[in-house]
């Protein structure tokens, strides 16, 4: 699979602007790290729903396994971020994505996540149709 | 319909602890408003399920219609508040409940609510069956 | 002083959007209360500081000491809110704000908010000088 | 340096007790994977202070450079998780930590996290003291 810079813009053709809150600050007086897991968790949710429309599948989600973030700089309110997102790489039940989170040019964290194919009426894991996979391997080469 | 002291233990009978996390702090260092508004919620949660549950009515829901927190006193990371709930008023349609939020012997806030009954199936408002009406005099007046 | 309906768009002149994010709703799959809460703060800080600012006044802040919020419609992720805020009264040493949440035409809750003139060296309340009264008289009366 | 099971009660020492609350949930109705990123930092501070404590030093932080979560199980609102957390390893400048986080018996996730050593007059990264070292290497063996 290839490899991907996650710091870098160009990676990204899919962007979720998210506004930054007063809340989101602790007692350092900068963004919390556990407000940048809910920015990455929105560029997630609006990326993958969009992968699996595309595929036309109705009843499926991707459970999350996994999230790493990397923190690269500290960052402040008021303002906002755009969370650049795209696929990294996918197995038989599972896609990996990558994330860059920027504030204004500055690239101030990045994350990496797995989730898993789930089917919500059994609640269990599964392999995807192949229109899906058709779709990861459009998406991964894009 | 009785007035209650908010600010005072001898007010509360039904308890909720909950626990100061790092991130409820903001960037004055204390306990940012937001954070207090969910542990009203913990307790508020729990004493409305609890208030059905004795009026043995299944598939009904209190919506919240509005909510008031009154600041005190700031407090800090880390420790736990213990958040005192009670009934204060009820209406045809609609329940008032009292919230003192204690950090130590110090009450930090207080809070009101306002919840309307609702049916999940419906998504309506509805009057409450007679046991409900009876489980809310009984603990208003305890 | 006057009065305000905050349901409405034409009470407003000062705006502040926010991005809806996936952890933002609840149980019940819609918007959680704390959310709008947080919604609510991230209008309230900018529109004081803004006020703040045209007073001239430095090491200034305003304490929050009461906040209502009016919830009058649910409403999803994913999308924006817009929040509207004005000054609704002020008193010797206090701000009275009031603000409405906007989410595409609907008016989804209305918040009033009140917040008490404090000096960051002493960590006291105080009565602020002139020119934030003018400020805040020209601002009312707007 | 050594492996550890986070997955196990016995590999931790170190415990701090989150309660979980309401707004936690999402619109799946289990745990939100930001909510527990919120429990794993409560633990994180807790532990981190007390290495510091014991190694005598004062104005020294550790800035998180990385988390990563491994979602194990659903859990649900109420009750509480208990966040066991110990040293993994540790370098010149940075040490790892992980974390195992029960709801009654069941690892439900496991997080690892690389602070970065960090003087907050100068806000730079630095090389700790040999107290601080000594402090480290005990625990790692403990």
């Amino acid at each position: 699979m290839p490899e991907f810079d996650l710091t870098r813009h160009e990676t990204f053709r899919h962007w979720t602007p998210v506004t930054i809150r007063y809340s989101d600050q602790d007692a350092m007086a900068h963004v919390n790290n556990t407000a940048i897991a809910t920015y990455v968790e929105s560029a997630r949710t609006a990326f993958i729903y969009d992968l699996i429309q595309r595929g036309g599948v109705e009843g499926m989600e991707f459970i999350l396994a996994r999230m790493t973030i990397d923190y690269l700089a500290e960052f402040h309110y008021p303002g906002a971020v755009d969370v650049g997102a795209r696929l990294i790489r996918f197995g038989t039940k599972s896609i990996g994505t990558g994330y860059g989170i920027f504030n204004g040019e500055t690239c101030v964290a990045t994350s990496e996540c797995v989730n898993v194919f789930y089917d919500m009426g059994s609640r269990k894991t599964l392999v995807p149709p192949d229109s899906v996979r058709e779709a990861l391997e459009a998406e991964l080469s894009a």
